[in-house]
């Protein structure tokens, strides 16, 4: 049933599937190369399998509040897939499903799909697969498209979310709630795959809760999914697309080192995306080794100020200067300023200002600012503190997101420099070059390592679905193992589950997993982080390869972190 | 003699070659893969071959004031390399050979080296190759290394000029001349080797002329170095380092193109390297089929305004939100501004303002400004106003090169598109995210193009000099067949010259090669970019790859360029 593939002669090949939304989209070679790229399975896989239930489970925190949140799934155990020889799933039965994409995009999302998909045609023939387009509203808008073979045929082992699109709604009100009600009713859907991050998994909690509650037959069933590597717990090592996005990254940090060697001259300043966590530009920073990298977790753990990180590179760059080192790559967390307590301080009395007085010119305004904040305001450079000033949100607050911290950094590395030097103390030269790198990695080719793990998460979400099962994150684990041994599972979403209190309510949260600074990742970082300052032992990972060399290797935070729960 | 590679059990090599720059690098598995990847030579390399003159050559304009320049050089021929029965080279010939790498860095520079190296090694053995160190001030400075096979080992087929590093100086002056006098005599050098751009050629030609007219036996040789692309001429198909960086900023166009369909919410501009031509935007444009691609020439040859450009985005992204696109990619060169007339006489007017009258905060100075220049100033968005008024270089000029293209074209788009959306020629959303993609491309790993190319190169330079050859530059032709079918010869750098007049003197100059309107590349871009701006063809080359799909594919300028002359 695969489209022709018609090669115009050139590097590019014409994609016919005629019902695709990549119709008539030209392919690159690589693109091309990848699509008919088959995919190992876990071994379970293979033969007849069975689900095993673990012991009952419980809550990240606050089980009592969970309990009461999920009445119908909580305590609901995790399970696992097992060989048996008679296979415990009604082969016979013919599956109506319903799949979403939730937030943003993350390389493998459309491996999820066909490795679901697939699951449907190998094992309950006449099953039938619906996508909702553009994300969670789809679900509401009873929007959505049949997937079938052709449809899905020119997106497999390829990048971004354009199959079915994503969106950023979310379910959250009676009416909103209702209105997924009519379209799983209307569509007779059995069950629904959610893919997306914390928030949308805990969104799949809740709609499983509500069907169940309600005596729905729809089963829901989360799946893993953020560059940021932020959803992750003992059963579910990793989110899907981390591993790629930072291998894109760390090609381009790669790149600008062996740069910053050969020039001689620049200091490079590369914010990498990740507001949340820190997890990519740890990643990064093992796969190339920078001479410093600031990680937002641990800025916050020791409570440091903006002068404190400033101060930290500084007195690194003087350091490498004596030893003629007048270059070097500093790797920064989008995320950083979110995680300085003055920083936030300052942005609270901000807006507060900003809404009920007058700015004057003359700045007498900055009188109103506590001592602590007046210092650092004065501290930012003049164009991060016009930037605070004039540009507002749609609510008149102050736009965090939007400073760009590799280029506020530039500037106070510079002043603090130019202050040392006239101390004597410096006798460099300092010239720094920014660098954003984000959305480049979201929706890259997928890595071998992303593929085969969505594939499998799709896969396993489809016997989850299939027999019944519902509350749960599909589960893949074992994943520094080949492929044929990687673990299937289930994990029950109300155990990563913690409540926040909001306007007064409990509300239901999965905590992102943070940078632990006892982890193995982080604690192999900080062992190396001196010799990476004044030595430089950059490492250049090159561009992401799909064949040969380095094609199938698995990124340090999992091999770290797999290894030291071993 | 090849240092052992120690693999250690990860990801990674150490190169252990005791002497080598990299010492005690830790190399990834893709870079470590690389260095003994070997490389085929043009078939005339196989067998002893001859050196065959063409025809006296002339100049690209002005003969008879290059003629003055170059008493020496002026209209010697051209050569190619041909098989021939009995070698036409002394083989038992020792030659002691200096090479400098001049300017910015491109991917293949570190090849070339091991190209002439390996020459030497093959066909004069007991040889010696010197690295002059920081570029044309290492020549002045007589600093430099012995490159032995030891040395340049780690660096085959690697990115960046790490090895021997560059620098920006040129040999300019009466003394300047004297100190390379100096140094090649105190080394006693047969011949030197030039890895440069246009200028660095020109200056390797002017040494060339210089040596020969104090009968110093040192031959020069120049090499076609610039990711810019824009040192090329028939003899000459492509600069090095091209290749590669087009990939690799096609690769991130091509990911932010599939993030832009996923989101269906933003607009990329993107800017591209490549202040001079636009070659690389074209380029890049021909990989990956944005909407909107600007090159800098066609602004030039049709004297379009900042606002014509601005217009002719807006058009587009209006239609394309008719149709229901509200997101898009667009490709912006980063010489852009210099190309616009009206901007030029702007920054002319603003520098005489800046430097001579006071500019009062109530904005009369503008009255200063001509018309136009006024008008031009206005229609700028704020921002841009402020950076122009603020930022001086150190002569207090207005620093045009600091201004970020893409970030003023977002805003002035944003902008036309508010008045439209009043007029209700518009009912689209539009949200503009900004790109520079620069210095990640000027030192990945050279692709295998590349590689080969520059070996080749290098190797052929050995072949010139061992001849006896001075004033060439390095010329490897029919560059679309396999490598074995290309073509080795030198071109006389007097042939690519010209003369400008500064200071009320002629300078020699090799001009620029810009993108040609009426060229083959530009044409193909041209008769489909109607088509890309309104359906979306998107073209996502992924990541270079070695192995495997792509890993030899040519890029299409030297495709459509060559198809053009044959």
């Amino acid at each position: 049933m695969s489209p022709s593939l018609v090669t115009n002669g050139d590097v590019a090949a014409v994609i016919t599937a005629p019902v695709a939304g990549r119709v008539a989209s030209v392919y690159s070679e690589v693109q091309t190369s990848r699509i008919d790229h088959s995919l190992p399975l876990p071994s379970v896989f293979r033969n007849p399998f069975k689900i095993v239930d673990g012991p009952p489970s419980s809550a990240a925190g606050n089980p009592d509040e969970i309990a009461k949140l999920f009445p119908n799934l909580f305590g609901q155990p995790s399970v696992m897939l097992v060989p048996n020889g008679a296979d415990s799933i009604r082969s016979d039965q013919k599956l109506k499903i319903g799949v979403v994409l939730s937030g943003g995009q993350a390389p493998g999302g459309h491996n999820v799909i066909s490795g679901i998909f697939d699951y449907l045609q190998d094992r309950a023939k006449g099953s039938i697969l619906y996508g909702f387009r553009g994300g969670p509203a789809g679900i509401m808008k009873c929007k959505y498209v049949e997937l079938t073979a052709d449809y899905i045929y020119p997106y497999r082992n390829q990048g971004g979310f354009d199959m079915i699109c994503s969106g950023r709604d979310k379910i959250e009100t009676p009416e909103q709630f209702k209105q997924a009600e009519e379209t799983v009713m209307k569509l007779d859907l059995d069950g629904l795959l959610v893919i997306g991050g914390d928030d949308s998994n805990t969104n799949a909690c809740l709609l499983a809760e509500n069907f169940r509650g309600k005596n729905l037959k729809t089963q829901v069933i989360g799946c893993p999914k953020t560059i940021d590597g932020d959803l992750k717990c003992k059963e579910v090592p990793t989110s899907f697309g981390f591993d790629t996005a930072c291998k894109i990254y760390a090609e381009m940090i790669g790149n600008v080192m062996i740069d910053a060697r050969s020039t001689g001259k620049y200091y490079h300043f590369v914010r990498l995306m990740g507001r949340a966590a820190s997890h990519i530009t740890l990643e990064c920073a093992l796969q190339t080794h920078p001479n410093i990298t600031i990680i937002g977790e641990e800025v916050a753990a020791k409570k440091l100020t903006l002068k404190n990180v400033t101060d930290y590179m500084v007195d690194i760059i003087c350091k490498r200067a004596e030893l003629g080192y007048n270059y070097g790559v500093i790797l920064i967390p989008e995320g950083l300023i979110d995680f300085i307590p003055e920083v936030q301080q300052l942005i609270a009395e901000l807006n507060e200002i900003l809404a009920h007085d007058i700015v004057d010119e003359n700045g007498l305004w900055k009188k109103k600012l506590t001592d602590q904040s007046r210092k650092l305001f004065e501290f930012l450079p003049q164009a991060i503190q016009e930037q605070l000033m004039l540009e507002r949100d749609p609510h008149g607050n102050v736009q965090v997101a939007k400073i760009e911290t590799e280029k506020m950094l530039i500037q106070m590395v510079e002043t603090e420099l130019e202050k040392r030097k006239q101390e004597g103390s410096y006798r460099g030269r300092f010239k720094g070059q920014s660098h954003f790198f984000g959305y480049e990695g979201r929706c890259g080719l997928p890595t071998d390592f992303d593929a085969c793990y969505c594939y499998a998460l799709g896969y396993g979400a489809g016997a989850l679905l299939h027999s019944g099962k519902t509350g749960l994150i599909s589960s893949v684990g074992n994943l520094c193992a080949p492929v044929e041994e990687w673990t299937v599972g289930g994990t029950a979403l109300t155990s990563l589950m913690d409540v926040e209190r909001r306007h007064g309510k409990f509300k239901p949260v999965i905590k992102k997993a943070m940078v632990e600074l006892e982890g193995a990742p982080f604690k192999k970082f900080a062992s190396m982080r001196e010799q990476w300052a004044l030595k430089n032992h950059y490492l250049s990972p090159g561009p992401i390869q799909f064949v040969g060399p380095a094609s199938n290797a698995v990124n340090h935070t999992l091999l770290l972190e797999l290894g030291a729960q071993a």
